[in-house]
């Protein structure tokens, strides 16, 4: 059915069946002029936004619907997670072309769902309007997170390491895949790379348990690529830092990809971006802590660099060779 | 200077500097991965989203780009009031057609800011994207109101009068004589009905004293048009109503230029939308407490209708005819 034949109303109620129950914090979910929704007594409120739009952060040639609507929501709560807090109530926008199938809409609420399951979101309201472009996506999402364990990007000190929860460049690896009908060659390796570009996993226990063991100085998830996200934390800090490049982690797929596509995984790790992996900075004396924690959360941690005083700059260090660190990764309009 | 030259993080710097400085509820406004915000004490949280779209909820043509930034937040700020809320942080998301300059993008946060300004909103975040078709604009607006006050569609009870807090049919006649170029005829009553269109005032204040003074038990904002609105409510307290057409306000200017165009101004004022006045239930020994307390917001709120029994239906009446009343209003897709 199109959905000119149903008409804005008539879509809002088919899309609200598709949305998991609220929690019991949401007094009003879709239905009125907002939703209302309870705070967590003695937290502070986090808020952020994403927008995605086609041909820009996606292509309907490679995504699936599913999983453009569980890419917007999982982007959203990586940022929480980079804060250390619990995401908590979702407004989504969406601006539809004209001639889209009501089908099409209700397989991007089903990711959407899905999303919004797995990490505890509630989505409480929205707006769907038409789009005489491609298709746009916006969700904001709001978080809740104790005062005293919050994470900001400016707690970095000088001698802290530079740590990440993960293997880099996968998401890259996963959208070269796709663009290169690498699919057609189902091993594990390119399943893998090609989930977590469409499919990204946000680091929500890790941070949180991060926070709440007060084991980081600062945080940033890696939307925009490694250089970018620790670049900021040092701006942030008012701190340099030196990034060791055989320390980056890898898959077996990023190199194996990188090999085929003639590029180097180190480019996808530093500039790549879309991993959603954290990045986090921790005292030297935590370390150990770290690595135990974060073993639990079945989650292996790497140092991958180490800060340093503001007035020695950043350095990404390749054998012996050091180099200017620049910021580069996704960079909209440039 | 084009936004290819000054990048994604240069234009964000630019414009976070337009913005008004935050209130001391914002903990950390831009320049995280999300904003941390205080609750307030006691209060519900409200949230709410609108995204708007080039040449499907404004055009270049007609619209300077402050307004496009004022009325991107106002409607936000009018559905807070429609709960009897006080707005408090936004996320403001903009996908940006290429080749648009700088000085426009600034021109919109000009708007936004002078909005944001009047209604107390702090600007906590946002996202800034390009976009391969028009001018997207997305705003996320949280809000905060007494438990005990916040005001649903849901509560109007038969018998309960239904009353409008101004003049309706502005915003139609606004729209009408840009795209018509009455705007030439440089009359006082085409500047009001044009800056009504766009530049459309939220009424908060007189939302904010209706809920906290308990005078009303059911209320909506004026987006898609009276008939919508009032079904809306209808629909929400299981209730009918009927409405009285001669009593449905209306400046002379949109009379004037509803001639003009050869339209009637009642059209105009069921399903133009856009009006931004609220529409509220009122039982009936409070109906001269609403009017005496109404006076002192500078508003003027009229009887249009009444509430019945749910069996009733939901009527119009027109001298001594009763006719069925429709939504209508503007619907996306149809």
């Amino acid at each position: 059915m199109k959905i000119k034949e149903l008409g804005e109303f008539g879509l809002i109620n088919i899309l609200s069946r598709k949305l998991p129950d609220t929690s019991n914090m949401v007094i009003k979910g879709i239905g009125d002029d907002t939703a209302v929704v309870k705070p967590h007594a003695g937290k502070l409120m986090l808020l952020t936004t994403d927008m995605i739009i086609e041909e820009v952060h996606f292509s309907l040639r490679y995504a699936s619907f599913e999983s453009v609507g569980w890419k917007a929501l999982a982007v959203n709560v990586s940022d929480i997670a980079a804060m250390g807090g619990t995401p908590s109530s979702a407004v989504v926008s969406i601006g539809i072309p004209e001639g889209m199938e009501v089908k099409q809409i209700e397989r991007i609420y089903i990711g959407l769902s899905d999303c919004a399951r797995e990490y505890g979101v509630d989505i409480v309201g929205g707006d769907t309007v038409k789009s005489p472009g491609g298709l746009v996506i916006n969700i904001a999402l709001t978080g809740w997170v104790a005062p005293d364990k919050v994470l900001y990007r400016s707690g970095a000190q000088p001698g802290d390491y530079i740590m990440v929860s993960g293997p880099l460049g996968r998401s890259v690896a996963g959208l070269y895949a796709l663009n290169n009908f690498l699919s057609g060659n189902d091993s594990e390796m390119i399943r893998e790379v090609i989930a977590v570009h469409l499919f990204p996993r946000a680091r929500l226990k890790e941070g949180r348990f991060l926070a709440e063991k007060g084991l980081v100085t600062s945080m940033n998830d890696i939307s925009d690529g490694l250089a970018s996200e620790v670049i900021e934390i040092c701006q942030a800090s008012g701190a340099g830092c030196e990034l060791y490049t055989e320390r980056i982690p890898y898959t077996h797929g990023v190199t194996e990809i990188a090999a085929i596509a003639g590029k180097s995984p180190l480019e996808w790790a530093l500039y790549g971006g879309e991993d959603f992996e954290l990045v986090f900075t921790v005292c030297e004396n935590r370390i150990d802590a770290v690595q135990a924690a974060m073993d639990k959360e079945s989650c292996l941690p790497s140092i991958v660099g180490r800060i340093l005083p503001t007035e020695e700059g950043c350095s990404l260090i390749e054998g012996t060779a050091r180099k200017v660190l620049t910021a580069g990764g996704y960079n909209h309009f440039k």
